[in-house]
């Protein structure tokens, strides 16, 4: 089941947990809910890290793409 | 009452308080108004946040959409 | 009279005194009297701000839409 | 004769002295020739500007558009 | 077997380990299985890389194209 | 024989010395062989100045138009 | 045989030596086999420079195009 286009590749992670590393070097893991093209992303239950550790907790968050650096599987 | 898309997300914010990001380090409470595909964003009863206390009251502000890193719902 | 779309709401201040802020830290504060979708925007009777203070009088200005973080009613 | 688009108030300044200041902190100042919807922008006559002061003749000048936070008169 | 188009020559890597370095002056290795036309790109195995050394794993990782510097064959 | 449109004005210069500053600081000079509407530009027989002095020869050159200030005759 | 588009420039060093300056500030020498309108480009037997001194071997590599400052022969 290989995906040849990394937006499938993403999708397999809907309805999971990712860890997304925004360009401002901050991290938020949550669930990832949407995305779009320009990678535009919905995280449900989200946390901002520091350091491995939970600095505040966000909920629902809208991240705008070109703020992201990387979207990865946090579980 | 799943959404797919980012922005659906986004309009399920509309008319009540969120939270928005800045590219520069600022962050601006208020009630979503309005927002468009660049996430350009129009807010009412708009204040700017420091450490989470009110540092000046904007009232109704337009954010040009590639400023933003997030929105998040605030209540 | 709602407006579902920010720049109806950028609209509703035409001919009226705006505050804009620049991504160079600078404000700008004139009587809006045209943008377009790209935010470019044009002020007449402007004044450069400094910690709300005026810093210098510019009269006529035309600013590049890709410069502004935010446009703010200022009456 | 209000100009509705901000295109249109800069062509009112073709064949002005216009001041122009660029992202990269400099100031320069000239007649406004030509310029497109990229805001890429020719001047003629052009002097670079520090502290007011003239430091540098450039004679005509292609400035390109990204570069430019705003342009006003400066006659 | 000459590629002339850049994209043909990152399909080569397909399914291989690279390095990508990327604009915030990390390194990541890892097997690339997939990347399109913005240079979006997906990497299985993944690890980061501090002065050639693992730093942390990541495992499956969805990097933002216009965050990369360069992609290199590592094996 | 005016020029109502910028890349017009930089025609004016084709197989002429220009001065080009870049967005790193630094300046090229040399004979503008061609260019794009993106701006990207070759020059032949080009050399980095650094306080108007030579620095060092680069011969022929490609610039990525982003990455370019301005462009000015040098004759 | 002269060329009117800098990319016919770029295509008359390929297969051929070429300085690659990067916007960060590094440089990357290699036989440029491959680049495309974005200015991606593919080197071979790359090299990354310090100070004219081969800092570390690559091999071959692909450069995001926005990341490339300029393009200039080596030999």
């Amino acid at each position: 089941m290989e995906s040849d286009r990394p937006l499938d590749a993403l999708n397999a992670s809907r309805n999971k947990k990712v860890l997304v590393e925004l360009k401002n070097g901050k991290q938020v893991i949550g669930t990832l809910k949407a995305f779009d093209i320009h990678i535009n992303t919905v995280l449900d239950n989200a946390e901002e890290l520091e350091e491995n550790q939970v600095k505040r907790k966000i909920g629902k968050v809208f991240l705008r793409g070109d703020t992201i650096i990387l979207i990865s599987p946090a579980e």
